[in-house]
């Protein structure tokens, strides 16, 4: 079986860089953009030709497996029984749109639940970073290796600043707190990326008061494989069913922000 | 006279990849780190052995020119009379730490005071921002064009989320407000290619509460061949011998920015 897997990841790949060339050609004309929820959470028409093109892809060559993407080209799924793709075709649209740069493409394949592969390819600076459960991870060629710990105000966190201002942020004054405590915290628009630094050691820990599944569906096979942990803020397991509260961390890191912080509202 | 700077130009240019190469060198055995004026204030030797090698390279080389650098290998000048280095051999130490990424070479040339050269080097990206007064600016061989300006709301800009927190920092509401008002924050841990990032369009103004003259001298010189405009936050030339404010922009988000949040203490 697990030839399967590092055979699929391969397969994965190889979608994956031919969905960045999509993102780049696009890169070259105007692009149309659209407001969904709020004004802020933007999408664009090449956020919906990449998933697009992964969900035919799918269905053309492994027809039974599901399909849960952030664009909704497929129909919603009700579990995660059987092998499913967790896709986000861009992940940080408001970089792609603003900065064109800064935005991954974030592809998950989970079975009965368990993240099997994760790939988050960050398209400008050409890191891709991978993984196959029990495989490692790798960004490109160059293998993830776990990391010692630093302690609290040592470390280096993302996270966006936004929820330090937001009244209907329940979680506002834990992560004051939580910014006042560390060494530094640094924020660059895009979770798939920002979990991804966390398993390459650029950063010690992540948090968002809100995500959604595709937004970390991937970047979490990495963290495992390098031996940190995800969660929600009361430290139980995610769902990738639906949004919620995300901390990602080096194993202490991730046990005190929760411990200290975030666990409880205050 | 125009062609002196731009023969200046190339010379601080070979330097600074020399520098560079200083610098990727060292990232190969553990480095030795220190704390400055408090423990998130770091130094390593390599900052400093970067700065002495600019300094001795000046002083062989232009005998006549002055120097400012972070790291005091230089004595202190009291005027920016003549020719002025000014240099910032690692600006963003803790990502250079931390990260291994996201650092920059910020090297500035002035002339009785005014911007005719500026260099901020992404060593790890190897993206090179440069320009010589009145002749533009440019990423490596592309130049960079005055670009449209976005509504403050659609805007995205620089900012440390430790200034939202910090209970010494007097503009602490009015950089709340603005931040609950743009589109999106982000933060990289660098002031020079944070302020660069502004001249290339990747962010719309970048927000400092207090920066040194190294920090921003070489950036500000890219700002105005696009531009855009850098001052303190009451709007007023920037004092290249002494810490302060910083405000960043577009030329209209710059004096919305003032008018509207910085440019009264609250």
């Amino acid at each position: 079986m697990a030839n399967d897997w590092l055979e699929l990841e391969r397969v994965a790949r190889e979608w994956t860089y031919e969905a960045a060339m999509i993102i780049k050609r696009s890169l070259a004309s105007p692009i149309h953009i659209e407001a969904k929820s709020n004004p802020n959470d933007l999408v664009t028409e090449v956020d919906r030709a990449v998933e697009a093109f992964f969900f035919e892809k799918i269905q053309e060559t492994y027809p039974e497996h599901y399909f849960l993407g952030e664009e909704g080209v497929a129909e919603e799924i009700q579990s995660l029984n059987g092998t499913v793709w967790i896709i986000d075709p861009i992940d940080g649209t408001m970089n792609f749109v603003h900065q064109k740069y800064n935005f991954a493409i974030s592809v998950a394949v989970y079975h009965d639940g368990v993240g099997m592969i994760g790939l988050v390819y960050d398209v400008i600076s050409d890191e891709l970073f991978h993984a196959v459960r029990g495989h490692g991870a790798y960004i490109n060629e160059v293998e993830l290796v776990p990391v010692k710990e630093r302690p609290l105000h040592e470390s280096i966190i993302g996270l966006n600043a936004r929820w330090l201002v937001e009244e209907r942020n329940q979680y506002r004054n834990p992560l004051k707190a939580l910014v006042r405590d560390v060494r530094s915290v640094r924020s660059y628009g895009s979770a798939a990326i920002e979990i991804a630094y966390v398993a390459a050691d650029r950063l010690d820990g992540y948090v968002s008061v809100n995500l959604s599944p595709w937004d970390y569906a991937a970047a979490i096979v990495l963290l495992e494989e390098v031996g940190c942990k995800a969660s929600t803020f009361r430290g139980e397991p995610l769902d990738l069913l639906s949004q919620s509260p995300v901390i990602v961390g080096k194993p202490h890191l991730h046990k005190e922000m929760i411990s200290s912080y975030v666990g409880e509202e205050l």
